[in-house]
This record gives C-alpha cells, sequence and structure tokens, in this order.
C-alpha cells in the first residue's frame, strides 16, 4: 500500500515500504509536528514554521533515491539488504529532538541525541515495537547507525558525514521556507554522483562543481539565516527565561507544579523519557504565556517579551580580542539602568566550520569528501577545488553580546558601538552624508528579517 | 525607519510607515504567529505549518502595491488618503482569527468577525491604541473597512470581494506551503491592470485572462486543498473532542479549571476579548494532550486519535438523493460495532461557489468582477470570458460521512462504498483486474496527501 | 553509454538507448536545431526562441518516463516490447516540421506530416539507417504510430490524443520560454496516474484535477500565446512576403536562382525531400534579408517588414456576423492610401476546441480522455468535470484583419474600431475619463508581448 | 505610451520613454534578435537559444530599476539627469556584436566594442537618429560611457565593472535558459543595497553576503556553462572553418562570391559598417550549409562536421607544464591517420579571474568593488569577505587540445590520456572495478551537456 506525501520541496515523497509507512504514524514520530524545525528562526524569517516531521520526511526520502539508485547500479559494492536499515536511520535520525532542544539542552542536561536512542531502543515506543517486528535487533542496528558504530561506512555516511542525506534536506528545506535563496544546489546532479566505495561514499568527478556548491550554499546559510542577530536574541531571552523559572521553581514549586506542570520533573532534574515526549513548542508556549502573570516581575518581563517578541539588541565583539571583562563596562552602564544584568544581558556566540579534510588527531575528526577520478583513483576534495579550499579549515561566525534596546538611548553606552562592534575606546570621527544618517540608524533598530544585521 | 520582512512568496515585504511596523509589533498580532493559516490541513499537507501572521503581513504587501499604484497613476479616480486606510485594514482584517476558529465558533458562540472588530476598536487593546494615535475615529473607520460599511467601495472591494487583496495573498501563499502547484496565477500583470473607477475597482480588458487563471486557480484550491478529505477528518475529530470536554465540563468543572484554565470561560459561555486573544494552537494542543490522560475513555481516546493522527474514514454522499435517515444503517453498524455514533461518526459538508455575479435579490449579494473594454464601459466578466461563465452560479464541493477506519473490515459496512461513495442497496458487480484490486485498496486506506481521495 | 542532456524543463533528459542516441546524432534529426518550435512568437515572446530540437527530446523524455512506469508496474496491461517503438516515435513524431511549417505548407502544398514519415521510411536517410539496424519493419512501424495506424492504440494514443505525450512537453517547454505562467500543470501527478487500459489509456479518478488543470492550461496558452495578435501579424507578412516571391519568381526566376537557390524547387513546385531538408529559419531569413534589396518595391519592403518586426495592425471582427465584403470598406480605404490591398491587408482566423468527447459521426473524431474509477469502471472526462464539462465542444479564437499601422490616422479607417473590434456603422458616443484617453492609445499602438491586445 | 516585454527572468520589462522604445525599433537593434548570446554553447546546452536582443533588454531593465532608485533615494548623490544616458548605454551596450564574434574577431580583425561606438556615433544608424534627437552630443555620451570615458563613475561603473547591471542579467539569464542552477543570485536583494558614492557606487554592509553569493554564482557559471568544453570544440570547428574558407578564396574567390557573398569584404579585409551589420547567426549557418558541398574535401568535412554537430574530442592540458611541442606527439598521430593537424587539432584555452581588487600597475587595473560600512567608510570587498579573498586574484579555467574522436580507437594516442589529462609518459596502472571500467567510457565519449567533462 503506497503512501504519498505532497512536499513542496521534493515534490512527491512515497513510501512503499509498510515498515516506514507504520514508523511514520507513530506517537513519537507525528509528535515532531509539533516542534519547529529551526526553533526561534520563525521569529526572523516568518515562513520557516515547517516542522522536524517534514525534515526527518525529506531525510528518509532523499536516503530511498540513493539507495534505490545504489541497488539498480552499483550492485557489487552496495548490499540492498541494507535499503531498510538506511532508510529508517535516515527517518529517525532526529527524532529524540525536542521543544528548543539547543538551548533546553544546555539548561537541563538533556541530549537529544541519548533521546534518540533511547526513543528507538526503548521497548516502550511505538517505534520500537515496529522496528522489532523487522528482527529482535533491528532497533539497536538503526541506533548504532545514526550514533557512527554501525560497521558499514557507506550507510553511516549517508546519514551522517559532510554531505549527508540529513543536511541535503535541510539546506534545500530550510531555503524553502525562509525565502532564502541562498541554499539552492543541484540535488539532482549530486544523486546522480553519488557511489559507494570500499570505505564509505565517494562522488564522481562529473559532480565536483555541484559539490563545491552545496558548501558553499551551507556556509551562506549558515551566515545568513541560522546566525541570524535577531533569532540569537530570541534564543537569549528563551535561555534567560529558563534560568529564572528554575531559580523561581526552588523558591516556590508550587506555582509551576500547577502552571507549567510538564516542566517539573527537568526542574528537578529527574526527568525520563515519558517526560521528554510529553514537551514540544507549544506546550513550552503555553507556560510562558501563563508565566506572563507571575508575580515575579523579572519572569514575567521576560516571558512578555519572548512571547510578544521583544527583541534584545546586540552588538558583535572579537573574542580574541575583547574579553569578557572589557564587556562589563556594558553590563555595568545596563544595571546602572535598572536591568539585573544576569538576565538582561547575554553573550551568544555562533561559530561554523564549512568543512575540513580528515584530520586524525583532532578531536572529531571529520569524514572528508572523496572525489573519484575517471581512473578509479579517490582524491580528498579540497586537493582539487581551489573554491572549497579556501573554506577547508576555517572557522567563520561571531559573538555578539545581546543588552536591553532602551540602552541604545543612552550616550555613554552607544559610544563604545561602531559598524555594529563593540569598541572599547572611541577615537575616530567619520563624515557622514545625510545618506549615511539613515543608514546610522540601521544599526540603532533591528530590522525585522534583515540578512545578518 | 524601513524594515524588511523575508517573505517566500512576495520575496521582500517592506514596510516604511511606522503605523504599520507598529502595529505589527503589537502583542495581538504578534499572537497571530501562534496560529496555523490552514488550520488542520497541515496533517494532510505537512508543509502548511503558515500562519495567519505571514498571510496578513502578505495581504497588507499587496494592498500597499495597489495604493502606490493608485496613487501614481490614477490621481483622479484615486484618493491617496486613503492609503494607509487601505493598508492597515489590509494587515488587520484576520486579526480576530483564533485557534481553529471555524470549529471552535460553531461550539462556543465566537465570531472571529467580531472580534476583528473588537480588537481594533476596543481601547484596552495595543491596536487600538496605535491606531488612535492616527486620528480619534481611525480605528472606527479601519474597522468599517473590514465589515463593509465604508463608504468608499474601491477600499472596500480592495480588502474584501470576489477579486482582492486576502485571496490573491491565501491563494499564492496556500499553494506555496502545501506544496500544490493549482494556486499559481500572475499576480504582477493582475496588478497591471487593476483600475479604480467611480463604483469600485475594475480589471482592464488587457488582464482579462490573468482573472480568469486567478478564479480558476482559487476553484482548484478549494477541490484539492481546502475540501481534502483528510484534513476534514481532523476537523471532525476536533469537533467531537471538544463537544465531548463541554459536555463532560457540566459534570465535572474542576478537571478543566486545574488543566485547561484558559477554556473554561467559553465552557461557561461568558468569555471575554482577553480570554479569546489567550487562546492560540499551542494552547488548544496542549489541552488536549492533557486530556489524553482524562479518565473519560472517549475524550481520552478522541485527544489520544487528534494528536497522534489517527484518522476517521468516510465517505463521500449525494446530500439530494441521501438523506440522514439513510445513513442509519451505517451509523447502527458502527454502534453494534461498540462505538458511541454520536462521537465516532459525523457528517461535514463543503461546498464553493467559485463565482458569481451580482444577484441584488440573493441573501448575500455579491460584488461582481468588472472588466474595463478599451472604450471606457464596464462589462461583468462572466458576460465575456466562456470559461468563467461555466463557473458562474454553480456550487462544487461535497458531503462526507465519517466513522472508524476499523468498519472497512466490516463487509455488511463496506458493501455499501462503491468508489468512495456510499449506496443504499448494492447491486451490481463489476469485473476487476488486478491493478484493480490495489485500486480497491486505495480507497481502504486514507492515503496522506492523496489529493482528494 | 548514457548521455546527460540538461533541460530547463525536466532538469535532466537521460538517454541510455544507443537507438536514441544515434537519432539524435544524425543530420535530420540535428536540423531541428535551426527551426523555432513557436515560429513568429519568438517576436512577440523574445524568449521563446527554443527550437524543435528541444521540444522533441522533451517528448521523448515523458514517454520514456511512461513507458517505463507501465513495464514495472501494469505488467500485464503493457508490452515492454513496445517501450523502444514509443519512446522513437516520440522522438521523431515532429522531425518532419521546416522553417515556419504552417505558413510555407499553405502556399508551397508542402506537408509535414508527410515529411515526417518519408524522413523515417526512405531508405536514404541517416535516420532510417538507424532504424532499420533494430528490424527491417521498424521504420514503418515508427511512422504508422505517427500516423495513427499503428494497431496497439495505447502506443499511438501516448504520442497522440488529447493528453499526449508531445502536448505535455510542449505546454510547459512553452510556457518556460516565453514566461506565461499559464502552461503549468503537475506533470509528476499526470504520470503517476496514468494507466493502460484494453482500449488505449486513462488516468486514475485521483488524477482528475491534474488532467482538468492540464486541458484549462492548454486552453489559456491557445488564448494568451498562440494566437497572440503580434504573433499573428508577422505570420501575415511572411505570407504575404512568399507569396509576392512566388509571383515574381515567375516573372525573373535568374534572380532567384542566385539570390535564394534552396527556395527554387519549391517554387518550380518540384520539390523533394532532399530540397526540403534544406530550408531552415536561417536559410529562410537570409533570403529574406537579400530581398531587402529587390528592385519590386512590395518585395523589398515586406521583406523590410519583415526582418526589421514592423507590424500590421489589426482588429478583431465575428466572422458569422462580417462578410468578407463588409471588410471591403477598410481595404478600399487601404488602396486609397496607396497601399496595394492584395499584400497589404490579410486576414488571419484562430480557433482552438479546447476538449471534445468522442463523436463518430465527427469528420476527424477525437479519442476523448477517460477517467478510471475505483471499482474499475471508465468514464468520460466532461461526464464528471463540470469544469471540462463547459469547454466541451466549444470554439474559441477569433479572426483578425490586418492592414498597415498608418491607416490608424485616417478617421475614416478609425471610425470602425471599437474596444479593438471592426463595427460597420459607427453610432454609440462613450464618455471618456483622461484615463481611457491612455486606454485609447492602447487599441492604436500594439505593444509587444501585450498578451492579446 | 507604455510597452512591456513579458521576459522569463525578470518577469515584465517596462519601458515608458520613447527613446528607448524607438531604439528598440531600429534595425540594428531587432537585428540582435539574429544572434545567439551564447553562440556554440547551445550546441551543448539545448535551452541556450537565447539572443543578444533579450539580454540587452534585461540590462536597460536592470539599469531603469538602479537609476530609478537612485533617483528617489539619493538626491543628493545621484543626478537624475544621467538616467536615460544610463539606460541608453546599457541597451546598447552590446549592439555591436556580431555573429560567433569571439572567433570571427580572431581570424577577420573585427572589434565589437569599435562597432558599437560606430553603430551608435554614425549618422547612418537608425540608432544614431533616434539619439541625435535627444541632443546633438548624445550619441557620443552613450558612446563614451560604454568606453569607459565618461567623468560620472557611478554611470561607467553601473554599466560595466566587476559588478554591473551586463553581469548581473547574463548571469540570470543564461542560467534560466541553460537550466544551470549555478547562476542565481539575490538580484532584488543587490538592487536594495547599491549605493552611488563619490568616486562610483558601493553596496552596504548589510548586502555583502549578497554580493559574495553572486561573485560566486559567476565563478561556477564559468566553470560550468561557460567554459564547457564541448561548446569550446564547437568553437574549435568553427574557426578552422572559417580559417579553411579564408585559404580557399585566395584561390578561387569566385566560388564565395557567388555561395558567401556577405563574407567577401572580410576575405577581402576591407568591410565596412554595412558590411557587418549583414551578418548574423542565420547568414553563417546558411553559408556553412553551402559549403557542405564544396570540393574541397577539409572545407566539406569541417562545414559537414559544424552543422551536424560532430565533435572533436579533447583532453587537458597543463599549460604551465606541458609545451606546444610536447602536444606534437599528439599531433603527429592525428596526421598519421590522415588527417591535416593544421585544421584537425586544435588548442583551445579558457581562463578567468573571478575577482580582484585595484592594482594600479596592472595592465588593466580592475574597479574594485567597496562595501559601505554604517559609519560611512568603504572597504573593498576581500578584505571582510574571507570566501572572496580566496578567489581574489586567482586564475581558474584550463587548456584543452582538440582532435577527431577517432584518435581515442588508437592505443598510441589514448595511453596519454589519463584523467581527461595529457600525460607525457604513461607509467601507473591503476586496479579499477567493473564500476570503473563504465567510467572509463565516459572520458572516450563526450556527453552532450554533462557539466565539465
Amino acid at each position: 500500500m503506497e503512501k504519498v506525501f505532497r512536499d513542496p520541496v521534493h515534490d512527491y515523497i512515497t513510501v512503499t515500504d509498510s515498515v516506514i509507512s507504520e514508523l511514520i504514524d507513530t506517537a513519537e514520530f507525528q509528535r515532531l509536528r509539533r516542534i519547529k524545525q529551526l526553533g526561534t528562526s520563525s521569529f526572523t524569517f516568518h515562513g520557516a514554521e515547517h516542522t522536524r516531521f517534514s525534515h526527518c520526511l525529506g531525510v528518509y526520502h532523499i536516503a530511498r533515491r540513493i539507495t534505490d539508485y545504489f541497488s539498480l547500479t552499483f550492485p557489487l559494492e552496495w548490499n540492498p539488504d541494507e535499503n531498510l536499515l538506511t532508510q529508517c536511520a535516515a527517518l529517525l535520525h532526529d527524532v529524540g529532538h525536542g521543544a528548543y532542544s539547543h538551548t533546553f539542552e544546555g539548561l537541563f542536561d538533556t541530549d537529544h541525541e541519548a533521546m534518540t536512542r533511547e526513543i528507538i531502543t526503548s521497548s516502550y515506543t511505538e517505534i520500537n515495537a515496529v522496528l522489532r517486528k523487522v528482527a529482535p535487533d533491528f532497533p539497536e542496528k538503526v541506533a548504532s547507525v545514526i550514533s557512527h558504530k554501525y560497521p558499514n561506512p557507506q550507510v553511516v555516511q549517508l546519514i551522517s558525514s559532510q554531505i549527508d542525506a540529513d543536511r541535503m534536506d535541510y539546506l534545500l528545506r530550510d531555503a524553502y521556507f525562509t525565502g532564502a535563496v541562498y541554499g539552492q544546489f543541484d540535488l539532482t546532479w549530486i544523486l546522480r554522483v553519488i557511489v559507494p566505495t570500499e570505505n564509505g561514499i565517494a562522488f564522481k568527478y562529473s559532480g565536483m562543481h555541484a559539490v563545491e556548491d552545496y558548501i558553499v550554499s551551507r556556509y551562506q546559510m549558515y551566515m545568513q539565516v541560522y546566525f541570524h542577530a535577531a533569532s540569537r536574541s530570541m534564543e537569549v531571552l528563551l535561555q534567560k527565561l529558563l534560568a529564572r523559572a528554575k531559580v523561581l521553581y526552588i523558591q516556590n514549586p508550587d506555582y509551576f507544579v500547577l502552571n507549567s506542570p510538564c516542566l517539573v520533573p527537568f526542574f528537578e532534574q529527574k526527568a525520563n523519557l515519558q517526560n521528554y515526549l510529553r514537551l514540544d513548542d507549544g506546550v513550552m508556549n503555553t507556560y510562558f504565556q501563563a508565566w506572563m502573570n507571575h508575580p515575579d516581575s523579572i519572569l514575567s518581563d521576560l516571558a512578555t517579551a519572548y512571547i510578544n517578541r521583544h527583541l534584545l539588541k546586540s552588538i558583535k565583539f572579537d573574542r580574541d580580542k575583547v574579553g569578557a571583562e572589557q564587556l562589563t563596562v556594558l553590563a555595568d552602564l545596563v544595571e546602572a539602568a535598572g536591568f539585573d544584568p544576569e538576565y538582561y544581558t547575554g553573550i551568544h556566540s555562533n561559530y561554523d566550520l564549512p568543512y575540513d579534510f580528515y584530520r586524525p588527531s583532532s578531536e572529531r575528526p571529520r569524514t572528508e569528501i572523496k572525489i573519484l577520478q575517471n581512473n578509479g583513483s579517490l582524491t580528498e576534495l579540497s586537493a582539487i577545488s581551489p573554491l572549497i579550499k579556501s573554506l577547508t579549515g576555517t572557522i567563520h561566525g561571531n559573538s555578539r553580546f545581546y543588552f536591553p534596546k532602551i540602552m541604545l538611548e543612552n550616550p555613554d553606552f552607544s559610544k563604545h558601538i561602531v559598524n555594529d562592534s563593540f569598541v572599547a575606546e572611541v577615537t575616530t570621527t567619520t563624515k557622514k552624508t545625510s545618506e549615511q544618517d539613515s543608514q546610522q540608524l540601521l544599526l540603532d533598530e533591528t530590522i525585522n528579517n534583515e540578512p545578518l544585521v
């Protein structure tokens, strides 16, 4: 019984295997409909309301296309018995993601990768029951692919490497829903040149430029979308809000037991899988809306700011040159203005390594991208692509200091801001035209959706 | 201070007027981020998670393009003083929509149009405060445009008529996010041929085919997307779930006071604006998730079905030929199988009139679409378009009977189903090939996203 | 050895069968690179420079997708031995098209369908040699599919019916290259619901709306693109130009033997296949450019007008009400202005029947579109689609009278024009606003690319 | 009187100024309809039949958008009196391009830039007559913008710099018509951040990533489309064909006077503007088709190869390491096989410098791209973009040696080919799997449209 999903990114996603179909129908997988793929980014890019459900379907779809193609074209190099395993791992690779995972994990010691494993291997989940029907050890096998421990590197690399089904889907999907044009690359061609080799996967030489384009697209999506200052402002707010609630819970648990019951096990640091699965974006927002009326003025203020999108403002600083102690001058001014700097200032750093070759001595060595030459030899990508060579091993991103918008009206504060960046000592005065005056305003007001203010 | 929004449908949406910018930043408008544009359709089309926030911005954008163009091109026919009014009405036309509005309104006597008016005119809202700064009577004026009472029909028709900024945006937007290809039409050309006339708006003859295409696109979106059987299944579930909760509230209010506080004023039938604004999709879903553990087996079962997307199945029936009494045979079988037919069967009818000319004697006469000929005369669209003539005044859609999926295994039940439709008496046997056998399966299983199963 | 073509419409077109690959490499097929798909339409839509080569590749691609799908899915209903035959017929269905075929055929008694057959079956062509290698009777089989005589209606209907691979490609392709948005339809879905039946092909019920959309798209492309008044103006010029040359050839063949050698066999009415294959758009235009210096002022003037795009202007007339004798009044005024009406006026009629069911008594009965219901029964499309019913059996289009642009300055002439249409007697005067004055100008000047002026 | 052009790249192109409208209607501009934008690339990418006419319209459109925006937004920095000048220069910047310009110029000492100037300034052209009506010195002004001599660098840089209206249009247009995905960039955003400065144009900091993306897109279009080996094969053929004709003309001019009259002035090296304007792609191809029957077997063979697309094959070589003398070994083998190496082998080098900063000592110093910081300071792009820094000043491309396809069957010849590259001495043997065997075939057969074989 074939099922078909209309997908704006891949047109139609077809499911023919009943195992996949049953996995999609489980409570744990349907739950992904209630968790946004990009967390707070939808506050910046209003189209980006798409969910992890749609992303996971998309990763499955790409994995299915690759495994079908491998089975047909590479009978010696690829074992079709691993098709279903690969597809299940693709579908389930993110099933442990929770509400606002990244922020949440930092505060409550949860780990979405561990949750993914548990959802797959715990005998209490519907997903486990479906997988067990395939074979008793099938859940463990699926989990081992996701945790990189499965012995066949081909399968592992299709799910997780520097160019895998996961990234291919999210770049296209996030570009589509945010409206960014940067995430486009030639998926069709990449899926034509991918080949299984003895030690993993590689790409034919005729596809080198498509792979280059994929890496540049990925780089641009990080710079333009994922690291957007406004989304990070909302993340800082969220982090402060939850941190304040955690403190208040200790003082007065009853309020939270009544108004935010599903969070209590996390405040108590004894949450289990069941507790984890009860949280989603809607539940969290419902609690934040309740907290808008909490007697603690910091909690209610931060909750209101989050729900109604009152952004903290920010400036960049060079983390190699500016120490936390230098930013104290700003924090002090914030405090002098009546805000608790613990909750009303914050640092948010976002850095990415667009591509790297294999460095065995590295802490987390990367699986490099290999290009298959016509004569059968394999070459590491950056060795033949000058464009990629320039991005290899380099770190991109920035650190930002967040603070209340009203501080911009304080000249002692704003004198430390030049070109959206922190300066310890202000010296130079640049002549301004009237045009530049309005430019200056651009700094003061965070523009919704402005790429990289 | 210009603001720019990255919009996947319109590329960039620019806001230059600070009134618009402040309206967007109000709590009531930001709340629209938490309400999906298409309600339960996202259960069928997983991309359709877009919110009323994005739609309202889009309607504003189209209205701004039209009013800017009118101001520049038609100094005699259009009054630029009405630009801001038109844009505010466009932005706010849906601000009173609530969570799952259509289902909710039927059960709790709320009315999103009345709410829209109240949000605009009540002195307690942030939106009202922004509008009042323009002029004391400005909120009333904006409200009167939305309720069709504003004296200038040009302004009213731009916001609400058979071809208005609202519809133009939602067709393009819903097509984009569902992935349906049918909602496309040539917006750019339509915005080139629109003209203000003495009694409203019209379209130059050279744009007639673009207007035709818009109407056909709209028709197709209704047939393919808005009336999809699976989305309606979720609406039936939702309606039954809320109806059951309403009954249980009377028996035991305490449970709901504790677990679903924001719904209580609605159960009590004394909700005010403040209560209304507290509800959104996330709050409702949070309550449903709580109800999954309610002791009443019907409530918990329906809540579980809704949250985990266990669809009711359905068949079409001809409401002109099949009376409710004839469907009793099915309802009786459902009851015999152990389901309360009050909560486990339901009828859902969806009908649309794609286009009509002005019929003064009609209950809700429509503003017809007028085509401006080269010599200045105005002609009603269907009088010169054979394509539209064929759709004029005709009603399209169907009625469906919903029931538990397991009933399909009962031969006494399934014998009443032929080609997805109810038959009272079964007589004919059609020869089937093996292909048709799998076709038959297509009926039995509702395919996720299958256009019009 | 696989070949891949980058195609803007279908992304990649893959050729795996060496027969197809060799056919593409023949001189007769490569010649299609020099013949535009839409003839004079590129004078109106400057993007529409695409060639018959690209269209033929596209038709092959769609045919290959369908035959691959049929072979896999319908082992009982479809015979995979006909895959190559179907694909060859698809690729070659238009191979006999010549330069400006439609105009040329009317004047020189050529017939592109007969030429297609001859190119395929004549033992002198490279195409025939490739096909003969498959089997001695293979060329005849391919030709019989194209001429509807092949016994298996499935194969014939895939190549030529009211919804076939030819039309599916040209709608998408012409829409893409003209930039018209109207030619879009859901090809992917149509290719999912197509089924081979005993007497041809049909479409599953779940694809009915996609088929509807295809027919409406086709209708709109006819109205908006194929029947555009400016393109037809260029066709009239071309027809007059060639007619004048034909007359002058009789008076003085030497000039043409020297300056337009490849046309001589056609002037002499004794052209053979070799002569036909020597003509293409570039050759014809080269001759026209030479004729710009011919001593005959009509020939040189028409050649100059054609090459430099000096359009004749036109008005619509109702061929049921306005006889040729009534248009004489206009022709007389043209003559009085010093133009030979034989060459400077012309009538161009374009009519289309968007869809029809099978009418056995009709001269050219059409193969109707059949919808396969879930119970295996077949229903004719218009019987279940109100949208299509309205278009069934109806004729759309218009007749236009063409004349020199300067005539519009003559009030005796222009008084016969109201709303772009001919009126025999002028009576009414409509009040005009200043806006309408510029509207009036719209009539007088044919706007380049204005859809359907 | 507004004119509108339907453009697949820019949707609609609007012309309101009658000067622009009259320029488009001139014979010299209409002639651009008969010259392909990408020359022989259409033999590789069959969609790329678009003409210089469409490109020139597109450049005008971008220039108009920029000048309209500058006039409105930068009243102090931009002089609206230069709008028309800028738009005319944009429209006409390529008007002197001829048939297969680049190849033709090398052989016949013509120069399309000089021709552009002459068409604009010669009192014999229709274009000059239109421009003269604006002001007597207007033609000279337009020509001076195109030749970089106009005093205002803002105007010059909009038409010609490392990011100008010309390049912006051709990247988008060539991407659209070839079907390559690599040419996409965010034109809308770039046109939002462009600013006129004292010494030219700059881009606001908030647009830096869009500018980066433009440069990477340009780089990729060069690597993937413009430098494609198959298109260059056709260029080599064309060059050899014309060279052979030139030699034969000296031996026997009469044949060419009769069969290719418009080329004679070029063979005689005394062509004037009138002669130049008579040539276009169609005229050239018509002559080549005639030459297919020329008694000289080399000329007829090359003409046949060109018309029927019989490609020469090629291999890369490193021009820094491989001298022409080393390639002699291949040329000798070609000669031994019976081919005149003068006409059947050739070297084709394509190199590009994606971006460079201003180097005053360079022969042709480039106008660098400037980024406008919030405080009004200007920074050169590569100084703040690591991505662009990596491309700055680096040369990309390759040199290829072309030869008859049959040579690949000669083992003495093919042993010099490894991974599509020339090796002087063959030493290594790489183990091959069966997959690599078919990979090897990929080298031997040039795949039509295969990106960068």
